[in-house]
């Protein structure tokens, strides 16, 4: 976990943009302007594009062709790429929006890493896999590449820094990620205690003999990362636990001596910056907090947006007002700290 | 789960055969006969091929390039596609072993999924994804399609018949996949007790008040299922029981009366005919069993492979070894079924 932890100590900043982009969370003009783009759909072009009132369109039809929004995911993060870059540490792209949209996708997901990864930025490919053996270890490529070391060679499909994992298949489902990530300069971030409500129904299951089923799971995780201890003390093993958890996310830090801690649920999800204030260390190390739509959609929420901007100017406020969004997060973030 | 329940009816096999490549599964001929099918990479010719031994190579550097991998991959399956399609009622595509190599795999697996389905199979993705939200509902593409219900429109990156999926979100996490599968006559399979020997370090604590994890997990399967019950008394919602476990499968049959089963780990993995008879109801039907490496892997054990054989020859061997295999297969479960 060193390469993240002196990221975050050069930008003092501890939080990392997901990069989690759908066809409602891009002006219709940037998408618009890609008309042409197209895969083997390209003559279905758009049709009825939604309004741009925030609303979540991603259980919905699209109105483009995979190519054409694959095209606008990439050059939309480009943009709030490098609004941010000089300003936060990381950026975490969800693959489940970029998988969406198949093959097409999935290149705009490589190519969104592989420039972040240009631009200096920590890359944590948030694709939650989850399996055993051989499959695992072809999940694992995620971090090695296919063609060994990503460092060796052009061309890999696969450049992220960290993945996310499900722990639900224990340790067989871990050790393959471990092996990857340890020769690789890898990192690893294991589920334990996620954001949304209804995880309760699981990861708050009372055990025999006392605790909780996430508990139970942190001290996996502590231990599975035990060999793995690099020079800030921190393993390549992380754990996800979400902002939405205050108290809990205090005490798995007490519990967790070793373990880095990725933090999703702050601002559209309702965790606050005192909410995560106590999932850091006594360093103020020990944890990053992601925040999505609050950074991509801020354009939409920015009273500034016009139908009438063309392409450019709509991409410029998306970057305007992501930067200014990133710059509030990390004072928020940094007060909340200080007043501990 | 009525299409797969009349498929299998239809065919008189409770067995689906996993379609999980790797490298060291395709004949080494395949594989070279493709140079020149490779993507960006391309200049990255074979240069040092692993033995034909069997040995999984999953975890090494590959020799060739993206592209050529995953046209080999295709070639494969079609072949073994063809060779069993009168045989079996599905197939189960493994995503992560196409994923690893990127985009170019993903289009594999694509194109792997729409030809079973064109030849009449019942397609299962073998994908565990699980997240929540906008995130799962993206992941539910994998139901749906981009463009609204599949059969309407050509080009769709994803044909599925179902996928598999992770519980570890609770309710949030299957909600979305559950409401793709209802609108759009699909399944859905979530883990409950996987196949693997570590599995029991979550899936069998022991819960405060009695049963361990994966039987309240089951619980909840039956109860997420409720709504989705098809003419056959099946929900919707399947769940993924691994073979391994003979005793806890009989008993989950009896505790989840309307939840199919996908039973993993027949044959290499340990588990045999006796041990997944229990996981059938009364009338024979409610459980498939899947076998992977042993029907696409049977030509390395056959003797008969020889590296003089040309592509042809060769890739005509995998066919008729994974012909042999799943109607032992499919036997030794009808022979199982009757002596119970």
């Amino acid at each position: 976990m060193d390469k993240l932890i002196e990221a975050i100590e050069a930008k003092d900043n501890p939080s990392v943009v997901g990069l989690d982009p759908t066809e409602a969370l891009i002006p219709a003009q940037v998408l618009e302007s890609l008309n042409g783009q197209a895969g083997e759909d390209g003559d279905n072009v758009a049709v009825d594009r939604q309004s741009i009132a925030g609303e979540d369109v991603s259980s919905q039809a699209s109105s483009y062709p995979a190519g054409q929004v694959a095209a606008a995911f990439y050059d939309f993060n480009r943009a709030v790429i490098d609004a941010v870059k000089d300003i936060v540490p990381a950026v975490k792209p969800q693959i489940a929006m970029y998988e969406a949209y198949g093959a097409l996708g999935i290149d705009a997901y490589r190519l969104t890493c592989e420039y972040a990864h240009s631009q200096g930025l920590y890359v944590l490919g948030d694709i939650k896999r989850g399996d055993i053996g051989s499959t695992a270890a072809a999940y694992a490529k995620h971090l090695t590449g296919v063609g060994g070391r990503n460092e060796e060679r052009n061309g890999q499909p696969w450049t992220e820094d960290a993945i996310t994992v499900n722990p639900y298949f224990g340790t067989d489902g871990i050790t393959p990620f471990m092996d990857a990530a340890a020769g690789n300069g890898k990192d690893v971030f294991a589920l334990v205690r996620t954001s949304n409500p209804s995880s309760r129904e699981i990861q708050e299951l009372r055990l025999e003999g006392g605790g909780c089923l996430y508990e139970h799971v942190a001290d996996l995780v502590e231990d599975w990362g035990r060999a793995s201890r690099g020079d800030h003390g921190y393993s390549r093993l992380g754990a996800v636990v979400g902002a939405t958890h205050p108290r809990q996310g205090l005490e798995l830090r007490r519990r967790m001596a070793h373990t880095f801690f990725l933090v999703p649920g702050y601002g559209v999800q309702g965790g606050t910056a005192n909410d995560v204030a106590g999932m850091f260390d006594d360093n103020r190390s020990g944890a990053i907090v992601n925040s999505s739509r609050g950074i991509i959609g801020a354009w939409q929420k920015s009273g500034e947006y016009s139908p009438d901007m063309d392409a450019q100017e709509a991409i410029d406020l998306v970057a305007k007002t992501a930067r200014a969004a990133v710059i509030a997060m990390r004072d928020d973030l940094a007060q909340a700290l200080r007043s501990r």
